[in-house]
C-alpha cells in the first residue's frame, strides 16, 4: 500500500473544521488589529535560508537541485520569505509594515511526538519600525490570541539580547564570539558560556556578564540596568498600559540566532512539557542580508500546531457541523426530484446531502443516524400529490408534513 | 538581490483579501453540498503519482530524493493524494465519502502567461458511488460555483469514456492499445487515431469509431447509441431536473489518462483564451492501484487561479477592506493611551491600528488619508479631560468629539 511520507500528515474532515476555525479566528484577529495577509511559496532558493541561519540549515531543510542544477529547499519558516518579498517588490509602500501569513513549513528531522516534517505557522511581521510601540504591538496582539483562546496557562518570558551585546562589549568581548556566547546561553549552556569568557574579560566582568544572563524578574529587574535596558522597560511599559501581564523579564531568552537585535520573547503552554514553547519572537534586521535596506523589523510566530493542541487543553471546541437535511425520494417518486429539492434548500443556504447510492428508504435512514443529519425529508408518492415533504427529526424521530414551500423556513427554526 | 523561484508568486495583501475570499465562497459551497474539507501533504512519494499517470509524470514533477534515497514529488494534483489518504484511512468510512481540498500543486514545466510552477486546485471527490447520481451532484456543485459567481460566459463538454472504450471493444481493437487511441483523440489529433485504428479493425468499424468520437449536441445525441449511453443520458437527465443545463455533449472528449472510466467533462470559460478550460473531471478507479480495494469514484478539479480570472472577467469583486479607526495621541498624551485605547476598541470588534513610528500629529493624518483609513481618533491634553475623542471623518474631514464610553458605537453606526 502506498503511504504518506513520515512525519507528515492528513487530515480528516473534523481535523479540517477545526484548522480551518482557528485559522479564521487567528486571520480575524490579525485583521482587528491592522495586519494584512500576504502568502509567499512553498518553495524557495536554499541561499535565502543559508543568509538568513547559515549553512548549518542546510542539513535541517529539504532542500534539493533542479534540472538547471539551483539549489531549492522548501521553507523551514516563514519570516525570511516575508522579508525577500518585501525586498523584492514592496519597498515602495508606506512604513510599518503590519503583515501575516498563515502556512506550512517544513524541516527534515526525525520526526517526534508534536514535530512534525510539515507542519505550520502562524507568523507575524512588522517591518520599519524599531519603536518601542511595535514590539509592544506584538506583545498586544499575541497575548490576546493567548487570551481569546482563554489558554489555561501561558507566560511570557522576555528578554533583550541588545542588553547583553551592550554588557559583552563593554566588557571588551569581540564581535565575532558573541555569537558563539549567546548561542550557548540559547542552549541554556550557562556554563560552557562562563568559561568561553575566560581569558576574553577580566573574571569580575566576566561574573557581571553572567549575572545579567541569569536575571529574572518582573520589570523593576531592569531599573538598576540604565540606558542599555531603556527599549526593553518602555517596550513593557507600552504593553501593560493596554492591559498586557503574566510576563516574566529573563535575560536568559536570547534566541540562538545572529539577526536579532533587540526585544526576545517566548511563550510557554507549560502543560506541553517538553513543546511547551508555543511561541517566539523578536526584533531583528534581514533585510540587508536579501539585498534591501537596513530595515528594522520585528515580528513572531505561533507554531499553529502547538497553539491548537493548548487551546484544545484549555477546552477550546470548534463550532458543530452537521448536514442539516437529507433528502430521500421513495420509488415511484424519482431522484430528480430529490435532487431539485436538494439544490432548492442549498440555495437558501442550508446543507444539504441527499442519496448518492442508490439506497432504499430504510437504509437511507439508517444512514442519516448515523451521518447525524439532522432532518431526513421523505418525499413519497403521496407527499408529492399533497405538495408536502415528511420531515423526520432524526434525533426525537417526530415527524410532520412541511408543505414544499415553506421547508426551508421549518429547517431553520 | 535574492529572488523568488521563477514560475512562483509572493501574494500581496489585496491578492491574498481576494484569494480567501473565493476560498471561504468554494469552501461554505461544498459544505452546503455535503462536501468535508481534507488536506494532504504538499510532499509524496513520487510512485503514488507514477502508479496514477506512469513514469512520464516525472519529468513534469518536481521530484528529488531523500537521505534515505527514496524518491519524493511535490504534489502535481490533488485527486491521487486524496484516494491515497482514503486507502491508508478511511475505509472504514459510510461511503459515499464527499470530499474537498483547495490547496496548492506544482509542476516543473516552462512558466507561461497564466501557468504557474506553483498554482492551486479545487478538487472535489466522490467516493464509493458508480450511480448516475454521483456524477449528476459533480455537475450540479460546479454548475452552482460557475452560477453564483455570475461568470458571464461559460460551457461544458460532456463526455464519456466509456461509451467509447465499448466501441473499441465491439471492434475488436485490442485492450492494450486503447490507451493509445484515446490520448490521440484527447489530443484532439483525430486524423493520427484513425491511422492508428487501420488494421485493427475493418475500415467500416473504424469509420463508425472516428463518427461516434465526433459526436457533438444536446442530450438527443445519445438516444441513438443504446445500452452504452444509457448511464451518461441518466446523470444528464439526473442534473438538468435540478437545474442543469449550458452543456455540450462531445464524444471527442475522453481525458488522456487511463483511469477514467465513464463520464468526462471539462468546462471552458471562452475569453480566457488558450488557457480557457477552468474545469475539468471525471469517474475513474484509482484506489487499488495504490493497494485498496476497487472503488469507484468520480471527482473534478478548478484550476484556482483561473477560476478567479474568469470570475473577476465577469464582474466579481471581494468586499472590500479597510482600517475602521487609526488612533493618534498628542504629547503630552502617551503613546500607552492610544495603545490601551486601539485595544478596547480591537476588543469591541473593530479594525484598528495606531502610530508605530513615532509620528507627529500631521504626519499621522497623511499616513491615515494614504491608507485608507476611515477614521482618525485624536487625544490631545484637552480631550484626555473631558473624557472625549477627537473623531475626524478621513473621507469628509468633518470633526466631531465623541465621548470614549460612546466611541465603538459611533464608529460602527
Amino acid at each position: 500500500m502506498i503511504q504518506r511520507i513520515r512525519g507528515t500528515r492528513d487530515f480528516t474532515p473534523a481535523e479540517m473544521h477545526k484548522r480551518r476555525e482557528m485559522e479564521t479566528f487567528l486571520r480575524n484577529i490579525s485583521l482587528h488589529f491592522g495586519f494584512s495577509e500576504v502568502l509567499t511559496p512553498v518553495m524557495e532558493h536554499a541561499e535565502l535560508f543559508v543568509a538568513k541561519s547559515g549553512p548549518g540549515v542546510l542539513e535541517e531543510m529539504y532542500s534539493f537541485e533542479d534540472r538547471g542544477g539551483r539549489k531549492l529547499a522548501l521553507r523551514p519558516e516563514l519570516t525570511a520569505p516575508i522579508i525577500r518579498f518585501y525586498v523584492n517588490e514592496l519597498l515602495d509602500r508606506p512604513l510599518p509594515l503590519k503583515l501575516f501569513s498563515i502556512s506550512n513549513c517544513f524541516r527534515y528531522e526525525e520526526p517526534q511526538l508534536g514535530r512534525y516534517r510539515e507542519f505550520y505557522h502562524y507568523d507575524v511581521e512588522i517591518i520599519g519600525s524599531s519603536e518601542p510601540a511595535a514590539d509592544a504591538e506584538l506583545l498586544l496582539l499575541s497575548d490576546y490570541v493567548c487570551k481569546s483562546l482563554h489558554l489555561s496557562s501561558y507566560k511570557y518570558r522576555i528578554g533583550h539580547v541588545g542588553i547583553i551585546r551592550d554588557a559583552l562589549h563593554a566588557a571588551g568581548v569581540p564581535k565575532e564570539r558573541e555569537a558563539e556566547f549567546l548561542h550557548l546561553i540559547d542552549k541554556k549552556r550557562l556554563e560552557d558560556a562562563e568559561t568561553l569568557l575566560e581569558g576574553m574579560t577580566s573574571s569580575t566582568k566576566a561574573e557581571e556578564i553572567m549575572l545579567l544572563c541569569r536575571t529574572r524578574g518582573d520589570i523593576s529587574v531592569l531599573s538598576s540596568l540604565g540606558k542599555t535596558a531603556e527599549h526593553l522597560t518602555r517596550v513593557l511599559e507600552l504593553a501593560s498600559g493596554a492591559g498586557f501581564g503574566n510576563f516574566e523579564v529573563d535575560l536568559g531568552v536570547v534566541r540562538g540566532l545572529d539577526y536579532y537585535t533587540g526585544l526576545v520573547f517566548e511563550i510557554d503552554f507549560p502543560e506541553l512539557g517538553a513543546e511547551k514553547q508555543i511561541c517566539g519572537g523578536g526584533s531583528y534586521r534581514l533585510s540587508h542580508l536579501f539585498g534591501g535596506p537596513d530595515t528594522p523589523a520585528t515580528g513572531f510566530a505561533f507554531g499553529f500546531d502547538r497553539l491548537l493542541i493548548a487551546a484544545e487543553k484549555s477546552g477550546w471546541k470548534p463550532a458543530g457541523i452537521r448536514t442539516d437535511a437529507f433528502v430521500i425520494a421513495v420509488e415511484p417518486v424519482r431522484e430528480e426530484e430529490a435532487a431539485a429539492l436538494a439544490m432548492n434548500l442549498r440555495r437558501s443556504g442550508l446543507s444539504v446531502d441527499y442519496d448518492l447510492m442508490g439506497r432504499n428508504l430504510s437504509r437511507a435512514l439508517k444512514y442519516c443516524a448515523s451521518a447525524g443529519v439532522r432532518f431526513a425529508l421523505i418525499i413519497g408518492e403521496r407527499e408529492r400529490k399533497e405538495g408536502v415533504v415528511l420531515l423526520r427529526d432524526m434525533e426525537t424521530g417526530m415527524e410532520e408534513k412541511v408543505p414544499v414551500a415553506r421547508l426551508s423556513e421549518r429547517i431553520m427554526e
